[in-house]
């Protein structure tokens, strides 16, 4: 339970908001590398944290982030022509560049004043960086930027990941405790018995038969998962283990990074690794990118192909990224086989995630919840999050924003003996306790 | 004309304001029974007078009604499971009675505090009852909560009447007033010519033909009809007499019934009564529950097959009940029908009074009247309904919350000498100057 | 660039706003005549500067504009019925003529004080008159009414016009201002290379492909024409000159008349004229009223068929006056198109302009922009329109107002010596250096 303030704090990520203060000194997904597809090809909208772009990739490949409106008259850069090293204005033809420098103001006059003139109408440029399929932009002042965290996504090979992004019709944060509530997977993504949900969870689920069968179990069994959290520069280390065969027990270790990626639970060895991040487009919608890799092996065809068709953490989308079933068709719910098969009668974990999430409402009314030890992961969330936006408020940089290495972590499942301490368990699952990925990659143990 | 000041009093039903502190002390029509079809079916959305809700009728068939949001994290129980004598939350699987009792709080630890806490989990609930082929749900203070008053309809055999409902994009008071306006049947329900008009109204009403013929040329021949009110508990008698033939006046007598309902005035002895009831969604759009009864013998197929088509006050919808002819799509006007035969040129005595209020804007401007003669009756109801929400606002219960009994009364036509008062109209026509039914339910005379 | 305060001056046409006030000094464009087809059709619905009102063509062919409310409970009289010299309500039956004077209050009695109260029963109507295929309205003080405009369209016999409408979803000014700033046709309606651009221009424009040929070079050629402004009673001439062949400039001469007509800048002796008035609808969309004439000969059925296909000024619409090419659907920009052939990837020189116009935001700040020499026509707009609602706020009219034989001019466009100033082009191009038609009709010299 959060008093007002603080949910609006938590919530509100425009220029002036101490979270968006907080959230403009980190980088940002601002496209993924496909939605500009070649070099001058068309732009495309791009709307962060409540603020308007034109997104485009330049004739040698490089993609600008720019103020949407011609300092000129103020046409829409969006209906722009890419061309010869930058946009062109459909109305007059001023050109910028990506960083947003004036090339060319065609309708003044080549005079001796024009050299001196031009320089001086350039439109607002955002710093961009590509990697990992995603486009990032830094919002925040030039002189705090800080440097790229260093996910390890990004010493990924190509065929080693999988990025997609889905719209989510409500507020960053409730999305993002969603991925950090573990304790939900006892019945928000479970079948009515059994035996549906077994094969229920070979269609959704990429793990082995058996070892599905096993968590599966041992999920349903135990709604009540014991929470232990550890800190670290870029974020939280977050577990939670639920009772598992004779002396063990279930961990699902998620990681938050600072300010708004989630590493999901699931995983085990061998398996691929998932990771999502919520840019809010305004305070009541986000882009979620979600991307999957494999440091042992290439994703498949086939894996691939069933996250484009809506799998794990990626949702079944239109062109736009937007999810098929979504709060405006009540995500397609069939109530008949919410009666007799799956627990919400929704397809997707993703979708499932989705719909939950979203009928909180736009932005979920914290100062009347009822929250109990299951909800551990997500308090600690808040309070490291509403540090921070008092301490951006002030100014102070996160540590977070200065270690980008430390970004560089997994997070996956594990069976541990019940004497063994989340430390323990996590430099037997990692062979490090907050799960940094160790020189030469092969920590899965 | 009223006042903006009184205008406003009129129209609003937020639960802080006048008008919506008098409809809390009564009992409103919040669902069709058949809405919720089945034990353990699908919960349904309710928004009832600014209000959110969730219905569902449980594993014993008895209806709930209770706040959507979960007290733990606030998911929509919209989108919940009912099982097993309530309704479970998709997100962590919290359960609730529908008395909003927390039956199972999944994710708190079995221990000693647990009995201690789970009791005060609870979702705020609306008393429910269901009769008529209706839910009736009351939403005032717990301690006030009056009798269900006893209309005639709950009397009937299930063969004995039909309901339905449908929706009014406008606020419910001039919607209402359009029910007791009687005046208006000399022309928005009319043809251009008698032949027309007869052949129409053999289509539209089900009265025998040459009644029928008889009535519509005595609506048609006076516009003027003279006003008679006759104040009960329960509210009011609203007579209004044309010139028929000879020495005799043709009376169409209503009734407004607090604080949202009314009868219709057209029923002749033998013939289906008929009653509506306007239940805010909003102060702009509100639900119209339509019934009609007969005390004498079974509805018959035929007629029940035309009702669900759209007849008299039961309008053409689709399966969630908003009219097929609808504001978005100028209740399909067919402007060369207007020009030949029909006044309106829109099908559907229901559809045209809905268009006729929709047309008055979403809140009709009472301040830029001119009222007359003929609008006696809204005139009436508005003082009683302004007094009414004053004594509200002053924690005073109105005498009608006191008298159920004084709901169970009829309305109709009548044709008659132009020496007897409206007082003996009533009795000749219903054994009853208020209409009240007697016992044993032969009172058509 | 204007301040805030002005943007707001210049924008905003609310009644009690200064440019309202201007803007209702004048007659302005409410409905095509085609829209009321026949005496005694369907009523249709106007929104002119933000006001309702009801139009309809009476029994003798009149056409008549009126507020939308009945005066007795509030009805919409656009789902009346038009008979017999008025308009009737379908409530109650209250009839007016198109004066707005109650002609029939059905429901009042017929007594000694029907014919006292009746008169003060009226509608509030506009002064109306239709000319040149167009209703026009006036909305101001009756007292202040000034004569219609003397359009040159006025003159012509119906086989000499042509006229249409179409929606733009932006502000009236900036939209006004598209017209007046002539400069932007060496980008906007440009292909990409020379070849594309005469074979474009062969199905977008009507000049002889020679002489097409040459004026799109010298478009393309030089995007910073010279501006010279001549100012005369009912507005601004306004010359952009650029170099054409040897020692000649290219002259496109607009006209731009108070408070919101513009006169297009392409015609050559012979070729058909163009106009456009801006009439708001609201703040943020306009109704743009599109005419073509020619003074010397009918326009042709094959030229008809391409202005109602979509040509030149006018748009290609559904028969709501709608263009299928709309900021909702990007226009249906075709990306590829815009990369291959023409400048914008959108067909159509009119929806390149309301596309433009549009992508400026609803209303364009001009508080940031970097205006410039070819900038010289809509500063000079910018400059007699604000101070023109300056007076207006003082009550003072505007002398076009005074002066309707003063908007009877022509523009055009013209190739002429270098050494030759704009009072001499005018003279030369139309016999008079305002424009203005000479009786006999024959100026194009």
């Amino acid at each position: 339970m959060l008093s007002a303030a603080d949910n609006d704090m938590l919530t509100q990520t425009g220029a002036h908001s101490p979270m968006g203060m907080l959230f403009r000194r980190f980088w940002m997904p601002a496209l993924l590398s496909s939605e500009l597809a070649e070099p001058d090809g068309p732009p495309v909208r791009v709307r962060l944290l409540g603020e308007d772009y034109v997104g485009f990739r330049d004739s040698a490949g490089k993609v600008g982030l720019v103020e949407p409106h011609c300092p000129h008259r103020g046409a829409n850069l969006f209906f722009g022509r890419c061309e010869d090293g930058g946009i062109r204005c459909a109305y007059h033809g001023w050109k910028f560049d990506r960083a947003g420098q004036c090339l060319e103001a065609t309708t003044l006059p080549r005079d001796a004043k024009y050299d001196a003139v031009v320089p001086r109408l350039g439109l607002r440029a955002c710093a961009v960086e590509e990697v990992g399929g995603i486009v990032w932009a830094y919002l925040g002042p030039p002189a705090e930027r800080p440097a790229l965290p260093h996910f390890e996504l990004f010493d990924m090979a190509p065929e080693q990941f999988h990025v997609s992004k889905k719209l989510q019709e409500c507020n960053w944060a409730q999305s993002c405790e969603g991925a950090l509530d573990t304790a939900h997977f006892s019945f928000l993504h479970m079948s009515i018995n059994e035996d549906e949900q077994l094969g229920h969870s070979m269609r959704q689920s990429e793990a082995s038969a058996s070892g599905d069968a096993n968590r599966l179990r041992w999920l349903r069994a135990d709604p009540t998962p014991q929470f232990s959290i550890l800190p670290h520069e870029a974020g939280l280390v977050l577990g939670a283990a639920r009772r598992a065969d004779g002396d063990d027990l279930y961990w699902r270790i998620s990681q938050f990074l600072l300010p708004n990626h989630a590493l999901a639970p699931s995983t085990f060895p061998g398996e691929n690794y998932h990771g999502q991040c919520w840019v809010p487009i305004d305070d009541v919608s986000c882009w979620i990118y979600c991307y999957t890799w494999n440091p042992q092996r290439p994703i498949t065809d086939d894996e691939r192909a069933r996250y484009r068709a809506g799998h794990t953490i990626h949702a079944t989308t239109d062109a736009q990224h937007v999810p098929i079933r979504r709060r405006a068709n009540d995500y397609l719910i069939d109530r008949d086989d919410q009666k007799r098969r799956s627990y919400t009668g929704i397809a997707g974990v993703s979708e499932q995630d989705q719909m939950i999430q979203d009928s909180q409402g736009f932005i979920v009314d914290r100062t009347r919840e009822h929250l109990g030890p299951t909800d551990a992961g997500i308090v600690r969330f808040r309070r490291v999050m509403l540090d921070a936006a008092r301490a951006a408020m002030r100014q102070q940089l996160h540590v977070a924003a200065r270690h980008p290495e430390a970004f560089r972590v997994r997070a996956g499942g594990a069976v541990a003996h019940q004497d063994m301490s989340i430390s323990e368990v996590m430099r037997a699952r990692f062979g490090d306790v907050y799960g940094r990925v160790r020189e030469g990659g092969a920590n899965d143990v």
